[in-house]
């Protein structure tokens, strides 16, 4: 993959903002690679992200940072400046279901995600074997042992030790602390195996089977405090029928789980998301 | 279209039933030119659905039915017997919306949709070009002039004096009063739009832009008296984002409503759709 | 509708592009609605569309486009500024299918088309009804009659003399001669009813059962003088089965031929299709 | 899972032969967890399956086959009986692209197919590591060094060694001689990375990116003679657009072809899949 910037800004809408940016760009010689905007017509908002090559770039990342502060500062800017070739740590939490786990190890193995994965943490240690086999250090956080609280504050310690920049609950089947969500707010992400916000909540599938849905579905979402109600990123869903058991709609939901939660975490990844208020804009 | 006879069943499930049903169609002649078969393994339910050509039948409906009545009883079937000649009275509701009306009607006057449409009602005056072009009888239910109850009792009454088989609600914003929804139970649908359970009541496409989803959609249910909770037909969904306003959503949604009310509506004429508790068996 | 202008540019990708076009924006005080811009990599070509605001602009249209003729000519763009409320007219040409036909006409009727409709041309005379029903001039076209030669002669006659800016071939039968391809390149739309490159040329649906697909589709596209190698704006599938005969999937066909054929149509009329060799960029 | 007979039927369709079959079942008290059946109305040919649970059966197989073999010669039937707990043995052949081949190793570990993998070839050593994950004895076949012949040699033996039922082309990037494809005529599927009959041959996601089209996808089909037009059994597709390069489809090709295949498979393993000229029936 070619090392590239990425700009990522938002703020209040103005007659210019475009003008500046692209201006500021062009002074520097950046050859646009792809640019993305939107303005929220209904609160005014306005988005943005330019990923650029490094090419043809006459200073570095710093001096582009220390140059676009005054811009960032004049429009009210949300914004970051990324280098695409310095990879996010991703750290992935699990239970027992590892469909979910062996999806996004595969991508990132084939260099579908861009980012380094430093550890695995699961409440079952038969999940060792996946991380062993990419050589990836696993830590079995006994939650029957340790108690809920404990073990929590061994993750938490473990997301400060690895230095992790997004945890990415991969059917992870605990509910995190409201401390931990507010500690990772916006850098943790959640598959949820409904269509949210049908079946919120636990047992989904069983949910579905006896409300006689005609279509099932996942749904991957920033983690939040309020269960199931995080910003969402991606959802997927897939046509059933009566003759779908609870069971077959189980099997069928995997592939929505697998498909919402590789593509939610590769656009977090790539920097394509911006959290606004209780939603999402994501550059696809 | 060809005649057919339909035969339609459900009973508690025990061996020898099927022979029973296939032996005595087996010896009438009857060419069996669909048939389709459930079994409710969590209920022990049994379901089956077949279509004959009538060509070879060596007895006419009422001697099969009579012939039919003994082994029917014997297995405590719900079942009947549909001469497919022999068209469904439909009935349209309609308010200030026009699209789902307009596809039904086009659909029907294309033969897509195999009944007949004595009439059409609506709260709306304006709906009564669709109904002339097509020279299908008009009421305005003026339910401003007249108030809830008096227009409910009219259309109640229409239903009787035209000898309505089913009634479709095609985008008919009003709620029926409970005695209504239990006059016409297994014979009214409705179309509503959002991906049921989720955005039940008023404002689904608001409730949708303000949640985040990524998809929208529509259900095509059957009435019941719990608001937006009768039995499933079908359902459609769209993929949207967040370049899409509320005004868009609409826009995309109108797809979804159509075709999950085309459908919808098809099985039940058809006699594909067997109401089960609260779910149904669609034998599309 | 609210009145916008719409600037689409393309032209070869260079730094300062970006930013040339949104300082001029800026400089007449423009407010971006919606932004969209693309970089084929692989060509080097850029595609950019913007859909201004009206109300903050500090010029006229004409102003504004003399404005911006020497940047267009520094960058060597091909362009347009589209005014938004001057609606483009666009002629219907169908055959003795009306299912595309009537959905048309009903989304232009119910305002999701912004276009006039000056004519509906055909070659079956019962489609004049649809036309009536709307109040547009209607013209049978007599194939058998006139001949091919004349018959397209007399078509291209109606265009010019209707001043159409915009030919929708609505499931027209016919192949146009290569001369009228040449004369509305660009200008004229159709709808095959496969997924192309799939099934081109007649009777896709029978090809496609003969094939046994386990999807069938339909393709909306830019007429050219090679049959169905136009270059593609949209498309949609649908799931199939063994259980759907040739007719079945002609019906089920049908909703996809309304949808890609409503979707594109509605690209072009909004100047969001920009035609680039044999393919298209869509800001959809 | 529980165990159950598979009893899989094509013959000519007939009057009684319905009744036949079920009459026999009901006579042995099987129980019949799920039944479907096909007539296509064209060639007049009837298909059938049943699954029937074991536990009321009042015979073994053996003398279930027995006593069906003078129904199946009276109707002149194809068929089978298959005892779902004696596994199929499938052999998997893969190259250098492991998305599919590591896909189906983890639905085989977590049970999700129903099958024994006994051996993996591979004309790329490094496969050698997903199958020691899972302890499957692999075979590396050195076509550089053996040539085409001698390395095709060497898989057909090594199939027939394993014993093997169903031979699966896992993204296998070689062209089956003639020969073998008659081997395993009806016993080999492949993975075709695009929509067929679109784009058949070598580099489908390049041919599908000169062309423009505004969907990709895969197709599951069994191995003939003829490339790329054995019957189908499973297509997926999904929406891209001008922004994606020819690499972003194939990322989310990949997903198509993983969801067809093991779709396809499963179909397969579980005896849904009936060939019938060039086409299949698939009870899904």
């Amino acid at each position: 993959m070619e090392q590239t910037l990425r700009l990522v800004i938002d703020c209040p809408d103005q007659v210019g903002l475009v003008a500046s940016v692209s201006q500021f760009l062009a002074q520097h010689n950046a050859t646009i690679v792809e640019a993305s905007h939107h303005t929220d017509l209904q609160t005014g908002r306005f988005f943005m992200r330019h990923e650029i090559s490094t090419d043809s770039l006459t200073m570095d990342i710093e001096q582009i940072r220390l140059g676009f502060a005054p811009i960032a500062e004049k429009y009210s800017m949300n914004w970051k400046l990324v280098d695409s070739s310095k990879k996010p740590r991703m750290a992935l939490l699990a239970s027992h279901e590892s469909h979910c786990l062996m999806d996004l190890l595969h991508r990132w193995h084939s260099k579908e995600l861009n980012c380094e994965i430093p550890c695995i943490m699961a409440n079952h240690p038969q999940m060792k074997q996946f991380a062993d086999w990419h050589s990836i250090p696993f830590h079995w956080i006994d939650f029957k042992t340790l108690g809920k609280e404990a073990a929590f504050a061994q993750i938490s310690q473990l997301i400060k030790q690895y230095d992790i920049d997004l945890t990415v609950l991969a059917r992870f089947m605990q509910i995190l602390p409201d401390t931990l969500c507010k500690e990772l707010a916006g850098r943790a992400i959640n598959i949820h195996h409904s269509f949210l916000p049908s079946f919120a909540g636990a047992k989904p599938y069983q949910q579905a089977y006896d409300r006689g849905v005609k279509l099932i579905g996942a749904t991957c979402h920033y983690v939040t405090s309020d269960l199931d109600e995080g910003p969402i990123i991606e959802q997927e869903v897939m046509r059933i029928s009566h003759s779908d058991s609870a069971q077959d709609m189980v099997r069928k939901g995997k592939n929505c789980e697998k498909t919402a939660l590789a593509n939610g975490v590769r656009y977090h990844l790539e920097d394509r998301v911006i959290i606004h208020h209780s939603k999402t804009v994501v550059f696809a």
